[in-house]
């Protein structure tokens, strides 16, 4: 199961690491392995990261070691090479010019080659993440002030990233040219905040003002807010990430102007229309079914139950990072109400559908629960390619819809009937007539639309992606 | 919110202690303060407990330390005064005649006076829990088996008590003869399995045989299984806790033969015939207001939706023991969906309401998420008293409903209009016609039937509860 | 090397806890096992134990949650079979009369029979360790006075115990009728301290009153200090251990009057006159020797020097209980200087010599240093018999001089000569004449005055011990 | 009391880290505040540093996790500002030629200036140590090999440094061109041994081979050991600290090919001979000023004795960094023996004396143990200036000596006289004659050899120190 970052600024708050610390719990599905807090106050900056969950990894104690008025924080998800407490985010640095610290969403496609280009005049990096390459163009900056220095930083690299970034004074916001994570900017009492995502903003009773543009920077300090543009020469191609809707946000947050519960109930409704079936009962795979599962059911006009029942004790399944755990991991998280199923035709909805191993044990332990057909609906494409920006993803070999055809993960999953929605159906879910303009959906299609970016001063839509020279990790 | 405790048995597998875990795992909704696991083995009974939840309390150093082919378990909930590792559950005691381990669901209601009586005599007690008092009974009885001892102590103890004990080459469970906790017996390949609830089979893949009787003691050893009666004279009027249908109970659980799913989906059904209301969308308090919401969308004929999220990054509201945290506890764990309530007249479902301080958090989180009316329906009559039989319930001064008219509750939490189930509906919708008979409903009516145990030979219904005489604790 | 234990108490001072702290740090050379205290104060008594060493088992947190005017304390040494936290003392048991506290420095060599008795009768041990069938007698005795019930108790009991006993009211101490392990007492201001040795008032500041005599009750409460005896019919003769002034005792603590550094002096001296030898150097093992090698070169005419350099970062070497580590130990502890041995015949000078294995390595190590000649000289018998009146010594078979003459011992540590005091010399050296009048020395003799001791009323000497019958823990 | 580093290095040996860790382990009384190892094995480097003891720091699961046949390895002192972890030595820092790890011992007296500059051209630092800037100059430096790379940095530094560097396949040691700290060369087997002090060697059973020359640098790897300078054109004049004569090395190493422990008993008995006095008994402050003592009472023909018994369960003073401890740790640390001093007129002898607060203490000490006289020598010259070449001193207004006559520093710590060794005695008895050739003696004198470093081509004896303007920190 794939997953992303969280970050979330505040800049003008007397609490401001409490404020990020429920910010970064607002952000919790965004990210399982570490988080981390940088406030600034009058000692300058100060970082707490930790393995784990941000309720495990922040108590009091650790929170009141982060005095100051502003904060940057981070959750992050699990890779399998880079699980290491120095690649949690935010970083700190001290460079000439004072501290810094930086907490990215996205991922660079040119960090390697800069890397290597920066280790061979010197430079010796602390991290083996690529948002470490940023911190190092930034010290070798001559401009005056910070965000003059990140302007030419960021000049130098490509890829996807959503950035807040603290300095002893300062609190900077960037979203990438194509804008392919979200950002948000909000306002709480007399404070700014940034969130990944606005239901961070209804956690703390925050207003919500608006997203960032793509290649928007935001800087906050003592005179206000003020905006500049990335590239002062003319605007990139918008790719908004698809699977922010279709997956990772949380449903009562908005994306685009639009409820991402909505979104998915229309999908679940598409998803009836394309995919009908003759049925007892629609149930969803709980929670990121539940709200396509209750547009299908409407749309179908088929009775909606709760047949899973989700254990609150176990987090997602991709939090444990091991096969032979996850497979277990299944048995664990959820269970089937032989109430609901025994003897009935039943329809499943769930969100995505990655490796099959999942979605086959739900279908055996209904079957064992007594279901007398299972019939499978996913509320998406299939997910054929993996993702370059930032969504840690299985390769390419683990997406079981890659290499094979619908009718063979039926027979693998052994449901009765597996339905996708089509690309076109998910667009026009999505409100977006035409061809996907202004969305990666390149994990559906293939069409990496950043892949080519530090070739040539265009990006664009590919028909050749090189996912072979392409960085995986973070 | 009240809770209660969870009990696990296994006789006869290779893993049994693994098994235990799981089935603790499966359990773990009835109790999260603490949890343990007693092993039987070739080198005696080895004992692992640890405060907080079942996966974080064992590991697999810990579970290595537990072999042997049979196992008791406990799942132990949170009370304020005795939240202590040396009252976790399993308890392992050594006396003459060897080790006994023994988990206890329920609270005896004379065990202070029994207590005082051991201590008098010289007993030196190692805990504050009321099921040390057994123990002690059994280590003075003076019959040659365990089981024989056990049924001698048993008789001079009264209470509501679900029981697994463990030796070195028997397990033993008992069903007080009120029946008030459940138990289950099940089987998995050879072995037997006991468990407060059949959901633990299913994740196991084990197969439910059947509930215990009140009043009935199961000898499970090299021998096989056999039963005998607590009191061979006749059987006690049955007791059991309504309860546990409403609120403790997994709703893919079993319970009198009946699935709780269903029973709850009734109730739901009942309460929009008793409270009906005209809006726009019902929604459930999530998770456990789920089936009853989804009857009463049904029965009402309104649409169904999720417009409350809870997180998965947080366990359930009384977790957390302190009044200060748990009311921020109800914005940590659940999140309005504005596309769902916006300008709607929302019917909230759920299945209890005790303090009312969630609700009205509910409530007012709703209203603010632009919910124009709030309707809230509660799937059980008022709560009125404490329960003296296992349930650490509040105090009959914290019961909103024990003081206070509908109307003030609803004015208190700030709904347009509350609406409880019947006492009569409430039976109706778990199939029991007539007064309750074989419940327990103490709860909703302060008729408590186990009140007097101890003053004379007959148990039944009594008008003059003297709870100020009763334990809390345990 | 054998250990023992030892104890503290204080009554009457605004900072109990902290006091008993210190007085531990001060005896921590009599066990480094584990630690504890257990404080009364208006809330009852509090108790913290902990494995290892007392810095390291308590902080300031762990002493906060020690408030009251009273205390008594414990460390213990390390046995193989019972190193475990539930044995760590003080014990604190709750009774009918309410709570008790005991700290305990001896063995009783009777317990197993008493504990399986109390069994019998149906009582439970929550411990393996003897002194625990103290408390159970106590909590049986029917007296009106805990220290009525406490001469009830220790009037069923034979063996070696010192105690500090504490309730919420008063501070108890007791040495047993022949006086087998020292009890000093105290004053602090206005305060009463005891502890096993004088030098823990010294740390303290702490003025030294007197040793309790044997078969010597002394209870302290609010109306002051008073005394009564054991046995009001007659006292029982004295056997104080000889090896609490051979080895376990600090050379700054004073035992019967004398001083303890002294008296090693002395011992060395003594050797000197028994053992000639014609030498360059005399070197102690450290810290150990150092009082009677001093004493050995002054008598013997011969240098001084400090030839084996004691690291301060391990500790002794019994604190490691396994014989791999234990070897490997002696390299880490000890080094020799070669520009002291090189070349030269050297005299080594230790206190005692248990398994031999330890000397065999540091006279290989000196020889590896360029010494040209290794005499060693114990300041004491031979070691042949364990003790069973709470030293924790090897058994009989790991003491190498039970089953080995003095050459082969030689032999087999490869020294060139070995000299041993004569039993005669040690109680010369002690100030004693005639027949060791007043001490246990049943390491060196095999005579155990106790040995019989349940069998008849009256105590002695006896020809045939029947060791294999006694119990080697506590 | 002041302390210093250790380093330790290993090349060719299967157990390189187990071995490095008993190497620190004979090095601990030069650093305790935190102990690291970096391995090099077939996986590149492995680095475990913890704050702490060396025995605390590490256990077999840490071990396991350095594998490889090449290791180095620090202990750290403490300082006040700098005690984090992330400056605990060895440092591992990846950079464009791969990982090298660095332990040094000394101090860098132009870091401050030279990092300014490095950071002024985009380098970002990781710690706070003067250590780091010379891996900064590494990754600077553009030759072929890491000798050569670390030559050219090492060209633009000044200071004091013994250093170890591995690489994964070598390892290199320097040590600087004045000698101002040791470093000695082993043979274990077929693998080379590098560490602070010969000590080491007894310990794992090494041969000593020599010592490293001023300005050497050696190199191991699998063609041998070969060894050039760092300055081919000529040396510079030699400064080795005297310190670690008097203070630092433990008694059984060799220095300058001279033993410590004879070195000091030189110092005490010329001190006899300066400052004699009629007394009874001569006595050390264990265990620093035993040799010295043992040397004074001999000259002097007065009776040596153990009035000062050191407990085993505490460190030395100085590990506890705050002066609130510092003054209750000396009674914890040491006791008086009252049957040595009582009633008699004692000379006390320590090794140095540097605030005075110590020996203040102490000699109130043996006054309440009955002393008539307490006479105080030091084996040394008054402490007058601080240490800019890697020993964690006091600043200049802490040293007593800095500002108070012998006279007034004797009034304070209530001593009946006071008696310190003249510089030309400490001199005269490590064998040197004339004006301390060879030897830094700054500490007791003012003139700093190093001070003027970086100002022009040649170093030496400056009579205008210019302290202020020197880093303290390492």
């Amino acid at each position: 199961m794939p997953t992303v970052c969280g970050i979330f600024g505040i800049y003008g708050h007397d609490e401001a690491a409490n404020i990020a610390y429920l910010g970064l719990h607002s952000l919790q599905h965004r990210g399982q392995e570490s988080a981390g807090i940088v406030a600034a106050g009058s000692a300058g900056l100060r970082r707490q990261v930790a393995m784990g969950l941000v309720s495990d990894a922040f108590d009091e104690a650790r929170l009141a070691r982060l005095p100051g008025r502003a904060a940057v924080g981070h959750v992050r998800y699990s890779t399998s090479g880079s699980s290491e407490l120095r690649n949690a985010q935010p970083f700190l640095f001290e460079y000439a010019r004072g501290s810094v610290a930086i907490a990215h969403n996205g991922n660079l496609i040119d960090a390697p080659e800069i890397r290597a280009e920066l280790e061979s005049a010197g430079s010796i990096f602390q991290t083996s993440s690529d948002t470490e390459v940023i911190v190092h163009l930034l010290a070798r900056a001559r401009e005056n002030t910070t965000e003059e220095r990140l302007l030419t930083a960021l000049a130098q690299v490509h890829g996807a990233y959503s950035l807040v970034v603290l300095t002893e004074d300062k609190l900077i916001a960037v979203r990438d040219p194509h804008g392919v994570r979200p950002l948000c900017l909000g306002r709480l009492k007399d404070a700014y905040v940034l969130s990944s995502e606005t239901s961070s903003f209804d956690l703390i009773e925050a207003e919500f003002i608006r997203e960032l543009a793509p290649g928007e920077m935001l800087i906050i300090d003592q005179h206000g807010l003020r905006s500049c543009r990335l590239r002062p020469d003319g605007d990139a191609p918008r790719h908004f990430c698809v699977f922010e809707h279709i997956y990772f946000a949380r449903p009562d947050s908005l994306l685009d102007g639009r409820a991402v519960y909505r979104c998915r109930e229309q999908l679940g409704r598409r998803l009836a229309v394309e995919h009908p079936v003759d049925a007892d009962v629609v149930i969803p795979v709980p929670d990121s079914g539940v709200a396509a599962a209750i547009g299908y059911a409407r749309e179908a006009g088929i009775t909606y139950e709760m047949g899973l029942i989700r254990s609150h004790y176990v987090g997602r399944t991709f939090i444990e990072p091991q096969d032979s755990i996850r497979h277990f991991g299944v048995r664990l998280k959820l269970s089937p109400v032989r109430a609901v199923v025994d003897g009935k035709r039943v329809v499943v909805v769930d969100d995505s559908l990655v490796r099959g191993t999942t979605s086959r044990k739900i279908i055996k332990m209904l079957r064992a629960a007594g279901a007398r057909e299972v019939h499978l609906r996913i509320a998406a494409p299939p997910t054929t390619h993996p993702c370059y920006y930032g969504i840690d993803t299985p390769t390419r070999s683990e997406l079981i819809a890659s290499s094979h055809t619908v009718a063979e993960i039926a027979r693998y999953i052994t449901c009765d009937s597996l339905g996708y929605l089509s690309h076109d159906g998910m667009m026009a879910a999505l409100g977006v007539d035409g061809a996907a303009a202004g969305y990666c959906s390149a994990c559906f299609t293939g069409r990496y639309p950043l892949a080519l970016a530090r070739r040539g001063p265009a990006d664009g839509d590919r028909d050749q992606p090189r996912p072979l020279r392409l960085p995986l990790s973070s």
